[in-house]
């Protein structure tokens, strides 16, 4: 392919850089720039509608009919599914990840629209990132959606009462819209789901919502927000504010009181976050001014150090004539991406800039069983007519005449017919993978089958023999190798002193490291003989006595 | 919960299994036998219906609809979702993998079915397991559909025409039925959805079956077979007979024909094995009669060494009344639970146990594009018809009235509405894997990233710098450190000398493990330091020339 006289790289796939793509799209065609190619670069090749997302843990819409394929809403773009590995604004060129290939791909761009959104913070929270399941792409939902039938089946099987309510514990962090719409869809697929695990009583589920603010759904008016809380805490939702939480390990959501400063663990299997978000990682290394982490633009959406430089979307921090900064929502987005794929051509034909200025329309929230919350043009509204204003509103905003029709078939199949219960195995537990403990719990119990090798990065932890402590443990040991290696049932107890941060490795992928990984087998036979060693040292002593 | 007084356990949720739980559960309540407990064990929580599978991949069939909850089959079993780890037939009882309290799970039988199927028998091909694609659960199925939109995504944007050739050739292992009707919908939905990547042709699209036999189809008329094969090549089809697949690499697939023994190597990014298949591995450590790897019991469908251990199913071999044992079909399998189900509960009220006898019915496969081929009661049937049968039979199979209903819908909206196109990236490349090469691919080019470091298993290569070999490795060397812990490009071409089998570390993990693993970082270091000290060496050589 030769290279085109002009490029303008959009990087994001979701509503700002799909639509800003799209107006783009036609604006140049209008304007008879054929010369001009419009370049997305996006990580998925499809635009998730993001309001629909809880409906794939319910089940009440199929999961593929809440995203859009991106090549069938800008055919005339030129998409590239890949993640941005560097931008380099004075050189004008992006590097994408490689393919198959291992080669980065190099982009030269005229002008480029940053619109690559946000992400869950999970640094911020310990354990986030390795034990909660974030709520923003499809590839969450669906992880959720097949979760939680996981732990019911579970729950339908153990013999422990202790863990079996840990099991049917569900903990939603964060009360706007994502979080609330989450835990409502959740309620109700689980209701519905218990019917067929006739060892688990309806009652026994707990779903509990953690919102940081005074209320949940601080972007509504108060009144609509205490209308959805009554409605889900008379489902028996446990709704928490002022709660945040402080911290997730593979059994615990750790929760803290805002005034109060009380902590509380809360021993689940389930910890859903949408919440806290920062801006996409890669802005930080932009020399743009920044607004608490997003780019900061003018009301034209370009950066004032670099004119060709445009951001739109939740990682743009955009002034609004009241001086405040646009809101992150989809309604702004895609008239931000409007507003940019008009300055961008205004700006290639010369032609004078336009300001961004837009008013909400309103918000809706879904309250999962037929109702909703919604404020739409200044009108408040509650309960059924909600509801359906939310279904007819978002099935109107669904990009592409297909995907409404299927969304629609959906809709009126969920209400003949039984909500699916399947449990979909395909995400393995990860060979390697990062995990956190707080005080008191344990990393394995003496007489449990060795399943992984810890190396603790950080804390202590203390091991018990026989309920007696034999030794305590702490930064760079390792921890369980003699279980793996002997394939014995572990040989003692280690619990942990003071929160515990370790790397973790499964005991296949540990065999296959031992066998072929120079130095490993010679490190592992060293610690395992100085362990060993000391185990028979206290056998002998214990005989002794 | 109390033990039951007897238990009757099930291994196996496929057909045979479900089946036989569904009698048994009637059968019993039939009988008043209200104390004994039926418990199935399997590793999903749901019935494969595998001939609508290869309609996943093409999106004609909603994916969660090609399935059916078991708890919703049978209500009143016991569901175990687990794998079994050990049977211990002697002493009745199984021993159960652990779930998320590291323990394992034992249970008690009285009665036991063994109706485990069969697997791929992926350590026969070399490269199989590493990095073909099964087809058999519905996960393959997902991995399949979105492979597939994923290589259509990297041809779209890659400049190497070689590459790009080797992401449009779509290989598949296995001429019967799962092989012909996998190809058939891959076909399809490859056609249609080029339609959305203006810069791929549809001509370029090559989709290859491998069929061992003469013929494909062989459990079919010849005259039907021979009209599948000529509706399939009419389509522009590479149907190869007598072509066995005999190594697969990341990048290639090699067959050898059986007559002339003349290899060959595929190029290609996609390969889908429906074959070789073998009996689950745990009946191999079951002290009983086998046939084939299969577990050999008499008509009554019991061992005759173990008269309470029945098996049903593919990894039975069952005879017949005409010397032959039963085929592995569905039809034969549902009917074996059946009579499986009578048995045991004949046995346990003392009425004679009845033999085992059933007459295939017929067979179908579907060619896609609105054509079948049929054989349904001594009647041969092929094209439209055949396909309205195929259609009519399999709904009228499918267990559950409310999948019907949602399978139908699918194929009504698929007669609307254009077929999806996006890619659902939830399957991370590994971590750790093991990979096979054949000799003459490089494991990375001079100059590429480093993404992976290599442990040679087996085999030998050969190092080359600016086009000069500089070394041979084999066996226990470390390959690819030095890009990877000094970020920089790859500083050789390593390229395959003999058939090299090697485990691979993603650089991700490789960091982690340095960090972290103790051994790991010195070996590291120690390697990194001979292998620089020989560029070293050959730089001053280069230098003095």
């Amino acid at each position: 392919m030769p290279e085109p006289q002009k490029r303008i790289v959009i990087v994001g796939g979701g509503f700002a850089g799909v639509y800003a793509a799209k107006y783009l799209c036609q604006q140049l065609s209008r304007a008879r720039l054929t010369d001009v190619e419009v370049a997305l670069v996006s990580r998925e090749n499809y635009l998730v509608f993001q309001p629909l997302l809880p409906e794939v843990i319910a089940g009440t819409v199929q999961m593929l009919h809440t995203i859009s394929p991106i090549r069938r809403i800008v055919p005339d773009a030129a998409l590239h599914v890949r993640d941005v590995q560097e931008i380099d604004l004075a050189a004008g060129t992006l590097t994408l990840e490689p393919g198959y290939i291992p080669r980065t791909h190099e982009l030269k761009f005229d002008h480029l629209v940053v619109a690559l959104g946000t992400r869950l913070a999970g640094a911020s929270v310990p354990g986030l990132n390795d034990h909660a399941i974030p709520f923003k792409y499809l590839g969450d939902a669906l992880k959720l959606r097949h979760h939680v039938v996981h732990v019911l089946e579970e729950a339908a099987i153990t013999t422990n009462a202790e863990e079996r309510r840990r099991l049917l514990t569900f903990v939603v962090a964060g009360g706007g819209f994502s979080g609330v719409e989450c835990i409502a869809e959740m309620h109700d697929f689980l209701r519905n789901a218990v019917r067929s695990f006739p060892s688990i009583e309806a009652s026994e589920l707990r779903l509990i919502l953690l919102q940081s603010a005074e209320a949940i759904l601080p972007e509504m008016k108060p009144k609509l927000a205490l209308f959805a809380h009554r409605i889900l805490a008379g489902r028996g939702i446990d709704i928490r504010t002022n709660i945040r939480l402080t911290a997730v390990t593979a059994q615990t959501a750790i929760t803290v009181h805002k005034q109060t400063g009380e902590t509380l663990a809360i021993p689940t299997r389930t910890v859903v976050a949408t919440v806290p978000v920062e801006p996409h990682p890669l802005l930080a290394s932009l020399p743009c001014a920044k607004e608490k982490g997003k780019l900061l633009v003018n009301n034209f959406l370009h950066s004032t150090e670099w004119p060709n430089v445009w951001a739109i979307g939740d990682c743009a921090a955009i002034p609004l004539a009241d001086g405040r900064f646009a809101p992150p929502t989809a309604q702004h987005a895609v008239r931000q991406g409007k507003r940019c794929a008009e300055n961008i051509v205004a700006r290639l034909t010369n032609r004078p800039l336009q300001p961004f200025s837009f008013q909400s329309l309103g918000s809706l929230a879904s309250l999962g069983r037929h109702s909703a919350v919604a404020e739409v043009m200044g009108i408040s509204l509650s309960g059924f007519v909600a509801w359906i204003m939310w279904r007819a509103i978002y099935l109107t905003k669904f990009p592409g005449w297909d995907r409404k029709l299927r969304i629609l078939a959906d809709w009126f199949m969920d209400l003949l017919l039984p909500r699916d219960i399947t449990e979909l195995r395909i995400f393995p537990p990860a060979a390697v993978r990062r995990e956190h403990f707080i005080a008191g719990e344990v990393l394995f119990h003496q007489g449990d089958v060795g399943d992984r090798i810890y190396f603790v990065v950080s804390g202590e932890a203390e091991v018990e023999v026989n309920g007696e402590i034999v030794a305590t443990v702490g930064e760079g040991s390792v921890i369980g190798e003699i279980a793996l290696v002997k394939k014995t049932p572990r040989t003692a107890t280690v619990r942990v002193k003071s929160d515990l941060d370790a790397a973790s490795v499964s005991s296949e992928t540990f065999h296959t490291l031992v066998a072929h990984f120079p130095g490993v087998k010679e490190a592992m036979d060293e610690i395992m003989g100085r362990h060993l060693a000391a185990d028979s040292v206290r056998d002998s002593t214990v005989k002794s006595l």
